[in-house]
Formats: C-alpha cells, sequence, structure tokens
C-alpha cells in the first residue's frame, strides 16, 4: 500500500531514517520526528549534537570489543579492575547489562554474536581469535563465559571452551538462574548478580 | 533507585537523550543509541545529518501553524488545493494523518492544542486569533473542525463556533460513526447512537 508522503524531503527523511532504530514503527517514528521539531531547542538540537560527537569519537575498542570514546576503552584501561579475569559476553549490550548491575569488577570480551552455521556466522566471524590471543598472551586466569543461555549461546561457549583448553585459564559460566532461553539484556540485576557469584567450572 | 553508568559520557548522553523521544523508554534508547552506533555509516550519520538539516531549516509555518522547511509551507503555496476550505486541527500529526488518508484537498489550520482550564490552556495558548483573521481575510467559505471527539476537543470546537459567528463561513465537523473495519462490539454506546442517527440510505 502506498504511503502517501505527508510532509517535505526533509522531515520524510527524518522519520524514515528514525523508523530504523529498534522499537519505533512508522507511526512511532512520525511521532518522535514531530517531538524532535516542537521540542527544537530542548531536545532536536541537543541530540543532533550527541549524535555528531558518536559519530566523531565513538569506535571499537581494539583490545575488548566494546564501543567507547577511547581506544582502549575506559574499562581496558581501568587498573582497579581484576586484570586476571576476563568476561567473555555476545554483545555490547550485554557488556552494559553486567555493568549496569555492577556484578563484577573484571575486564570484558565482547564477540559480537554467536556462532550460527544456518545464518553462515563461523568463528572468524566473530572476535574469538583476539580472546585466544589475550588468554596467550598471559595474566589471565580465568575466563567467564558470560554468553546466552541459547542453543547459539550455548554452542559457543563449547566451542570456545575447546579453544582454550591447554591454556592456564579456568574456563566458567554463569550459574543456573539464568532462565533457558532467556537474554542477560532482559534480566534485573539481582539475578546476573547472583548468576555471576554461582558460577560454576566449565 | 541509582543506575549505574555503563558507558563513557558521550554514549550516556545519547541514551539519555534518546529516552526522552515518545515511545522510548530507558531500556529501549540503550538499544536504541547501541544499534545507532553499531550502524554508523548506515544509519548514525545519516541520522546526524537529517537533524542537523532539520535544526536549521525546519520551522513552523506562519500561516497554518504546520511544521515545514518553508514559510508560509507547501501546502498554504499549493495553487491547486481549495483555497476556499480550512480544516482546523489540534496538532500537526492529525495534519498528517489526513494528508497520509489523502481525505480532502484543501488547507489547515493547526491549533496546536485544546482549550483546557484546568491546565491552564486558554484560547490565547492556541492559534485561534490567527484562524480568525484568517476567516476575516476573505476567501474561505468552510471552516471544517477537525478535532479530536474528546471533551477537550469538543469544548474547543464549540469556543472555535462562537468566535466564527458572524463571518460569512459555513462551520462544518466530522461525521460521528462506526470508522471504517470497526467492529461494532467494540464501540462505545455514543458512538454507535450517533452513527445509528445519522444513518444513511445503502
Ligand atoms: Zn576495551
Ligand atoms: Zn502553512
Amino acid at each position: 500500500m502506498a504511503q502517501n508522503k505527508v510532509a517535505g524531503p526533509e522531515i520524510e527523511r527524518l522519520i524514515q531514517l528514525l523508523s530504523k532504530l529498534p522499537g519505533l514503527g512508522p507511526r512511532s517514528a512520525r511521532r518522535a520526528a514531530l517531538h524532535l521539531i516542537k521540542k527544537k531547542d530542548q531536545l532536536l538540537v541537543p541530540l543532533a549534537e550527541a549524535m555528531g560527537i558518536a559519530v566523531e569519537k565513538i569506535g571499537v575498542c581494539s583490545s575488548c570489543g566494546t564501543v567507547d570514546t577511547s581506544d582502549p576503552c575506559a574499562i581496558c584501561c581501568d587498573a582497579k579492575r581484576d586484570q586476571s579475569v576476563l568476561v567473555v559476553v555476545e554483545d555490547v549490550a550485554d557488556l552494559w547489562a553486567l555493568e549496569r548491575a555492577a556484578a563484577i569488577n573484571a575486564r570484558y570480551h565482547v564477540l559480537g554474536g554467536t556462532l550460527s552455521p544456518l545464518d553462515g556466522v563461523g568463528p572468524e566471524d566473530l572476535n574469538i581469535a583476539s580472546l585466544i590471543e589475550r588468554c596467550q598472551g598471559g595474566g589471565i586466569s580465568e575466563v567467564i563465559l558470560a554468553i546466552n543461555a541459547t542453543v547459539e549461546g550455548q554452542t559457543t561457549a563449547h566451542y570456545i571452551m575447546d579453544q582454550l583448553t591447554g591454556l592456564a585459564v579456568n574456563v566458567t559460566r554463569l550459574a543456573h538462574g539464568v532462565p533457558v532461553g532467556g537474554e542477560l539484556d532482559y534480566l534485573d540485576e539481582g539475578t546476573l548478580t547472583q548468576a555471576l557469584r554461582a558460577r560454576t567450572r566449565f
């Protein structure tokens, strides 16, 4: 069904781009665009600026794979964190969830996804080689696989476990408490903290 | 409950501003920010540009009150529209809805809200004086009050009706009835009664 254009091309383009954000459909994108235009000074101007700064400054940490304005990121550079523990997560959103929970004071490694042969995602598509390198570099005594309790997540965990065999690192995983099929980003802080405290040997 | 900061101040500010958009809460704002950062070239850069253009170019039409990149707006300047009919709406979103429906080929007048004494919204807070002026200017034969069928909307409609008394314009309002595709069982009694009273020959 053809959609009539309701506004000039500049507004239409703003609506079209906003509709690509997760959680916003075409209708809510129109509402968001209108809200931005109405709140020009309070919202549109600062958001345009924040996005411009993000474009300029935010990149991927070459060490852990998270996003930040510095490389290495603030977490990797934080000397107060336990340098001997790496928490392996699928996605930056999971790292954020663990940091929000203040569940652990260690460093991370962001895989960027899970193994999924059906989708053509192999080990070379994830940050697995760099994880092995970090562990081979020494100084890492424990790798915590904080990976979603999905089939793909657990397949990925097993693959990483195999790759780390022979290195002097303990590989652990999150305790039961993560619902089967559940995703970290949806869990409350208490559950995340408990799951980390009760982590078990892989 | 204090929320731990999970990322640098630039990312936190982006998340915080995104969370002010209608339809996005704190959680979905984080997802949106991460999505933007990951899709830097495909989404963040163009959206930042589109917002910058919006900041520079988009303003309020001094004639009808809608938002556009030109003043008067494209609709007010469109010579192919019926110049003798004004459609009065509460909000730009309503104008957009009528335009999407291609419901009428006329011009609009955006009130910018409804009368609401309890919220301190009086006639002087809405674009009512400018509506009267447009009608006094001549050339307008019909004013269609396309105002929401809420108590505030109908109060506003009556107020405008009173103000237009004595001018040579017909004031009409939208028909009440069963929405196209609507199911009787879901409609309130007022709508059903109105729809029956205004029944038309099949
Ligand atoms: Zn890092
Ligand atoms: Zn206009």
